[in-house]
């Protein structure tokens, strides 16, 4: 058994910032240290990667019979005449989400514990894939799961947890039931604990002006959202709400609150991108692996200048160490013994790009 | 004429910082220079703010006869025996929508230009009036008028305005119609242009995550507020939008915009509470006159201790005063050739309280 966990650093949009950031951040010797890791991506666009990012990273080809701490998968899949950098193309597109997919299959059988991805340009993505929503829609083809996992936010001390996400404004009313928070209320709690945060305190926002003011500008807050929160707190959770939201972070800020449950996109999204959403992490937990990136984007207008700040993308990385670990107490069996079917993966993952 | 407005500056409620803050502002000399001064309150409380404040400030009781800069006018309205420092009451409540009743008709009524006032407190101005709800809809009941005005939050160097207000999340999509922006677009422009700011540049934030994400997560940004922005910039309006409502915040404290339209309450108000609301100033246009109030609330657990910041008060009765100015660039006419009648409409407002 190995005490550091696998894992599957998925490159993302090659146009962008990512080779970068994973070279600097790989180059980091704390987050190195943590785990096992897998690189997948196109060797040439690393080797850009090296020249923007002034560093070199010792990494060497992938070969199951001798994998040693780290390697790269390369899947040689670049259209390289179609990829500039700082502009978005269907070529980088494909790029990433052939990586992406590649690692979300390697961790679903088993061969990696967890996967990380440097940032994505949505339009791209789009134009690779016309079917591409966001990520939840991909990781659950990829790994062929009907389960929505949740995502996270993580910046600073606080996290951020949704209700509901990518819906339009006028849904999110009525998907705010007493079930949904207290799955939320459950997830983020356990991801905490799992992420080394015991009995963490959460503060669940309101949905209306005010929380609803005592009914004067909606009844959610008093009917459903009340209700739910003191049903979690009779299973022993630690929450508070609801808390009108625009004064929930001010509080979290200063310490109230571990986590802030958020009703809708927005109301957190807001208060994060306001505080410093450029050294957040994105978590997404629910499947049995994780999966982390840095909350920020692909940068086309740094992108090649070698000025890439890689703090958000070692957050992510060790985040991802640090759960898996705490997910499997017992350790990880070694790397050698899990990874002679990343070939065949790869292959086929080459075959379809 | 004159070329100071008048301005009714109503003491809000006495439980809280409001009658130290007032002592504190007027006696800065900018402030107090800019406008003549109707203090509207019970004398009484306003020796206790003198106490609280450590400062005293020279203000005869009101004569119409010989009004001169500034003056008090005492409703001796306050039931002492009910009212404590720090505790909401339905006799701290009553003093205060007595007061700003009052302030409210002497302004509809020609007699002040503007209106000021310091922190109310809700649940103490619901003991005192159960139909209350909230300023907007006391003003109209005030001054008998069906014109819903608008809230402003003016935080440094920028302004925050909503489509919608105090309605529950549910209503809001339903409520976003091209006449309603266009309405919010013309007067947010007005409005600034009064308070000197030329042809400011208007942010208008989305209403879905991703301002929709080209129609992914609803059709709203694509289909109304789209338009309602093209069609106010062809009006000359310097109109940007929609911006995803996460990231229009940041770009307008870099300078990007001099204003926010918002389409829902925490949309700005997430934003500017993180920013630092405690130093806004909240004003409500679109009536005869202006109105204005420090954007931060009663303080009850630091009242009585003279540690109240007066700074957001002091912005808010000088932007009441620069409007004012603006709105009549030919002067005003001298206090004591209209404030004949101010004695009957204080006679009345005792009467009824």
């Amino acid at each position: 058994m190995s005490d550091r966990p696998l894992i599957a650093l998925a490159l993302g949009d090659p146009s962008g910032i990512g080779n970068e950031l994973a070279i600097k951040a790989l180059s980091d010797e704390e987050t190195f240290e943590g785990a096992d890791w897998l690189v997948i991506g196109d060797r040439r666009m690393w080797q850009l990667g090296e020249e923007q990012a002034g560093t070199a990273l010792e990494l060497p080809d992938f070969d199951p019979a001798h994998f040693d701490r780290a390697a790269f998968l390369d899947l040689a899949h670049a259209e390289m005449d179609a990829i500039e950098t700082g502009t978005s193309s269907m070529a980088g597109g494909s790029v990433a989400l052939a990586n992406f997919d590649l690692a979300l299959r390697l961790a679903a059988d088993g061969a990696a514990d967890a996967v990380c991805f440097t940032p994505f340009n949505k339009h791209a993505m789009r134009l690779g894939d016309p079917s591409y929503v966001d990520e939840i829609g991909f990781i659950k083809r990829a790994i062929g799961t009907d389960v929505s996992g949740s995502e996270f936010n993580v910046l600073d001390e606080v996290w951020n947890a949704r209700v509901t996400s990518h819906v339009p404004l006028s849904e999110v009313a009525g998907l705010i039931t007493e079930e949904r928070l207290l799955r939320a209320i459950t997830l983020t709690h356990q991801t905490m604990e799992g992420a080394g945060i015991a009995n963490p305190k959460i503060g669940v926002a309101g949905l209306n002006p005010h929380a609803g003011d005592g009914g004067n500008f909606g009844t959610e807050d008093d009917n459903i959202i009340a209700p739910a929160v003191k049903k979690a707190a009779e299973k022993q959770f630690r929450v508070d709400g609801p808390i009108p939201s625009d004064t929930v972070y001010v509080r979290a800020l200063k310490g109230e609150f571990d986590a802030v449950l958020t009703m809708y996109h927005d109301q957190g999204q807001i208060a994060m991108k306001l505080i410093g959403f450029d050294r957040g992490v994105t978590l997404i937990g629910g499947y049995p692996f994780w999966i982390a990136t840095p909350a920020h984007g692909t940068a086309y207008d740094i992108a090649g200048s070698g000025e890439a700040n890689p703090g958000a993308t070692i957050k992510a990385l060790q985040l991802a160490s640090r759960l898996s670990r705490r997910s499997n107490p017992d350790g990880f069996a070694e790397a050698a013994d899990r990874l002679a079917n990343v070939r065949a993966l790869a292959a086929s993952a080459r075959d379809a790009a």
